[in-house]
């Protein structure tokens, strides 16, 4: 079927679409607390009125929390591809307030010296985005009065506030929801703003939250300053220890499961120009702090890490108390890619940690779940598919990128319904999510509704 | 002069000298806060009034806090030796006050297992430790008819607040105060019940309070993390890296002016029976955290030690929060002993910090003021003769012991006055003191003043 017929009317119709997505950012579906919960509902009313001209056959799906909006759709033929999209119709909290130089639910196209960008609440993250999918299908049924594939929607209305709903509700419809041959997400960014990406490697998270006592209580240091072992001086040695001189970390068997990027990829990385002492300056940083031998792309998308996020003990007030304190206490995370299996690693943290303690001395855990990272199956030919189409539509060629921070949605989706996921965003790093004054380019929502209808058209 | 006649006197005595302990009790002058100014007063009239029958010219003397007390008597020649005694009347705070069994401020005599006891706030610190020398003079005086000596009396108000006063009073007072051979401190304690001790060496104390910046923003570890140096990772190296694997502190130059101690006080520690490992058991400790090649009491009162009193950075409320902090904080303190000086370890430990940082990072330092160690004049002959009148009341022989805490007013003493000072005391380690159920035991306050006789035949 045309391509181009498809990418005119996105073309013609962008007003249109951009009138739709500024009517979705005017509902205001803060998921996070209880107080919008009926403008969630709203949210999700809305996406299934809107799903039902395109032919897909969509229903608010009611959980314990925010609705999901599910719905399905033939395709051309029924052995059509079939392809599952997922994005999130929820948006994060928008105080404070005050910075903000308009109403984050008064959304509006504003005229700025690097274009026009669509100003509001969750203009980039996620309604944006996902109206970009959406506004593709919609084109292509305009069109060709079909769809290009087979397709199940898949739209979550808790994603900012952790999804509590969604591996219960992905295990209930495990059936319905595992019948598509790979999953869409679109909630990720470009590399920049000429450079689209597809998001291959999402790092996994492990959390210990611990706190480890010696004394039985409080002690003054001129008593038994020198004598008795004081708990920071114990923690202080354990975290230290973790990191090698050369920013490698020290548990035994650690890089279990790290994979060493292909040549492929590494020389895609190379070739991508990451200015490092920017990204570092930005943030009042010269030095790249992670294992010597690696690049900077790899220390934030394909290295694990471990951070201490969080440390107290002791008298911590204005003025000085001169107190060995019965206690102190830490908060460390690591950031796990390949196969790295958590449940390992929270083992040897744990010996290492229960090792290095003095006699009489002891460790409360409270307990953080752990994630695996995502790797994803880009051997399966549909990437490099979706990589040609998205590299015509951009100036320079599309890039399979990693990502530093965790999206579960794609484990779970390989978990629980087995199915690969490709990740395709628009998303830029200045487009201010989770912040006051959050946008969306209209470069990205019109030629990101373009690059959808590419990629449908070279996976179907 | 017949020592005999006072001792009998002090026995015969003991009644209406616990009655006028408890009257003293009764004034409630803490002096951490303005409410308690007019009873803190009234306790210096107190003391004036008391002193006066001693044939001691006393006097309240204003200062902007709370009054001192002074007075001057003659002795029984116009060049006897000349000593200065100091106490203070001022007590802690009361609170929590539920967890006393009476009154705080209706002391009375109470019977225990382990004999009578005076039960009362102020009771050891510091008010009955102070009567012990004026009961003594004053049976003194009642015996002979005159002083053994002359006396500078020097009673402070403000040593539960931090002795705002007494620096400048005593360099107003300079040439009043500086004219005896020695001062006499009574605010220590006994090394355990049976062993009487004239504490020799006192602790000094520096403190760091600071705060290290890396980024310009906390930041978002899925992003940084890897790449983007942590400043609790910075900080905890910094501080792990103070002392060594047998608990030596690292600084250069950090054991310039700790003086091995000598034969003598060596064996004369190895005799007290020093039984760490219940003083480390009883607050849930086992094993001595101090240099591996010194002895438990070497490590409380004659080495220097370095301990972090406080730490926070990044996250620290509930569950986890996945952050990078821009700062990272701690406060240190340095024991000091011998001749170590805190500036010369101020400068030592900034240094070994500042090299610490990696580039782009920044300290900020919350100024602490540093007292040096107090190590008293042991080659002094008074020392010898005091320490047998002390071995004479006692069952057993007198020791010298060091002071893991900080004293100051030895210090000002030598300093300001240019005086040495014996610091002698009756304090037991159950006493209780800034606690609730402060007590006295009479055996203290009996046989303490009958020391102070002892102690005044053996040097006058």
């Amino acid at each position: 079927m045309s391509l181009d017929q498809v990418l005119s009317r996105i073309d013609d119709d962008l007003p249109k679409a951009t009138e739709r997505l500024l009517d979705l950012l005017r509902i205001p579906s803060i998921s996070t607390g209880p107080d919008y919960k009926a403008e969630c509902d709203r949210a999700a009313d809305w996406l299934v009125e809107d799903l039902k001209p395109l032919g897909i056959d969509a229903a608010k799906r009611s959980t314990p929390g925010h609705p999901m909006v599910v719905g399905h759709a033939d395709g051309p033929a029924p052995d059509s591809p079939h392809l599952l999209f997922y994005g999130h119709y929820d948006v994060q909290p928008v105080d404070p307030l005050e910075l903000w130089d308009r109403d984050p639910f008064d959304p509006a196209v504003e005229e700025t010296e690097a274009g026009q960008v669509i100003r509001g609440r969750g203009a980039a993250d996620d309604k944006g985005q996902l109206m970009t999918f959406l506004e593709a299908v919609r084109a292509w049924k305009e069109v060709h009065g079909t769809l290009p594939c087979r397709l199940t929607i898949f739209l979550e209305g808790e994603e900012e506030s952790g999804s509590p709903s969604l591996v219960p509700f992905m295990e209930e419809n495990r059936e319905e929801l595992s019948a598509p041959d790979i999953a869409l997400i679109c909630d990720t960014g470009m590399f920049d703003s000429r450079v689209p990406a597809i998001t291959t490697m999402l790092r996994g998270l492990l959390g210990e939250d611990f706190t480890i006592t010696g004394p039985s209580r409080d002690l003054h240091s001129g008593m038994y300053g020198g004598i008795a072992m004081n708990p920071i001086r114990v923690l202080t040695k354990i975290l230290a220890g973790l990191h090698d001189e050369t920013g490698r970390i020290t548990l035994p068997g650690f890089y279990d499961g790290v994979p060493e990027l292909s040549d492929g990829i590494l020389s895609q990385w190379q070739g991508l120009g990451f200015d490092h002492a920017r990204f570092l300056g930005d943030v009042g940083l010269s030095e790249p702090a992670g294992e010597q031998d690696r690049t900077p792309l790899e220390m934030i998308w394909s290295r694990p890490t471990c951070d201490v996020n969080g440390i107290w003990g002791g008298y911590t007030g204005a003025g000085f108390k001169t107190v060995l304190p019965s206690q102190a206490s830490a908060k460390v995370s690591f950031r796990l890619v390949g196969t790295q299996d958590p449940g390992t690693i929270r083992k040897a943290f744990r010996h290492y940690l229960e090792s290095s303690l003095p006699p009489g001395f002891s460790v409360v855990y409270r307990t953080e779940k752990g994630s695996p990272a995502s790797q994803m199956a880009i051997d399966d030919p549909a990437f490099e598919k979706a990589r040609q189409a998205l590299s015509e539509e951009w100036p320079d060629p599309a890039a399979y990128i990693g990502c530093g921070g965790s999206i579960p949605i794609a484990g779970y989706f390989k978990e629980i319904l087995g199915l690969d996921s490709m990740l395709i965003g628009f998303g830029k790093d200045d487009d201010q999510i989770h912040s006051p004054n959050e946008k969306f380019d209209m470069e990205s929502f019109h030629k990101g509704t373009r690059s959808w209808a590419r990629v449908l058209h070279a996976l179907t």
